[in-house]
């Protein structure tokens, strides 16, 4: 099959390239939106690349003391964190096996990158969108926190007014 | 060529369907998020239907009266809505231009339906995805009236909000 290989190396070298950040979390959602975009959105007429983006919010720093000194001690923070790390963790692991179902077939399984980073999922989605040179967003509109969104609005929608590209927002039929 | 266009019918029959509308308006971001959808979303591998739609402004009734009675005559209304008319027709004419040079060879060129209808783009839009059992809806994130823009929030975030098919904004490079 190194021939095989060759010639399907040289036609993708052809074809446009496409960087698409798709934007995951523990939601069913964003899995729903990860699978959407392999079905309806990446093609083999493309040269794509996904991007699995991940955003690891830092547990919330409580500056308030109360009778017993500060709410959290550096131990439940490091054991938070190490939570943290294990939930990013599965649903990277998650996000990649939708991947590799769905992601063509051997010769031309889809290129998949995985990034996880600390920090608001508004903040650290649209970052990587630039710092990537994406060309396209794809994420679910639910998610990234129920009670964050409730206090500062859709992450979707902050994404969608603020990176340059074009956003695919992608909700999961109810 | 008869055999090669019903192996075509055929092959086309086994695809799955999908219906994308696309907002457009006289904006040059509308042309380019269809353009964009044209070459990155609509693909050989389903059967896509591109519904072009266009929302008709009605002009502003003003109930205000000054020294000579009503802000506008009838007459003025008719001659705005005609001028409407002929908005509505030169953007679908460029729209479905574009649609002729990007939708595919002579084979397998892309369906293209176009709906006009009157009110707001926000009600018009959201409804018309409803109405035609839409699988995606494609729109430019600017347009659809400065003004209203400025005093009811941007359309496309209201629709992404609104409608339940996911949503593709698209941004014109600047």
């Amino acid at each position: 099959m190194a021939e095989g290989g060759a010639a399907a190396a040289a036609a993708s070298e052809n074809k446009e390239e496409r960087r698409i950040v798709v934007a995951v979390d523990e939601s069913e959602e964003s899995m729903y939106a990860l699978t959407w975009c392999l079905k309806n959105l990446v093609s083999s007429n493309f040269n794509d690349t996904l991007f699995l983006v991940y955003a690891n919010n830092p547990p919330p720093v409580y500056t308030a003391v109360d009778g017993s000194g500060y709410l959290f001690s550096s131990d439940i923070i490091a054991t938070m964190e190490r939570y943290g790390g294990e939930v990013a963790e599965s649903v990277m692991e998650k996000a990649k096996k939708i991947c590799r179902d769905l992601g063509g077939g051997d010769d031309d399984q889809i290129k998949v990158e995985t990034r996880v980073e600390r920090g608001d999922a508004r903040d650290v989605i649209c970052k990587m969108v630039e710092r990537l040179n994406a060309d396209i967003l794809v994420m679910g509109s639910h998610g990234y926190g129920l009670i964050k969104r409730a206090f500062l609005g859709s992450v979707s929608n902050h994404c969608a007014q603020n990176v340059k590209s074009p956003v695919m927002i992608v909700k999961k039929p109810k």
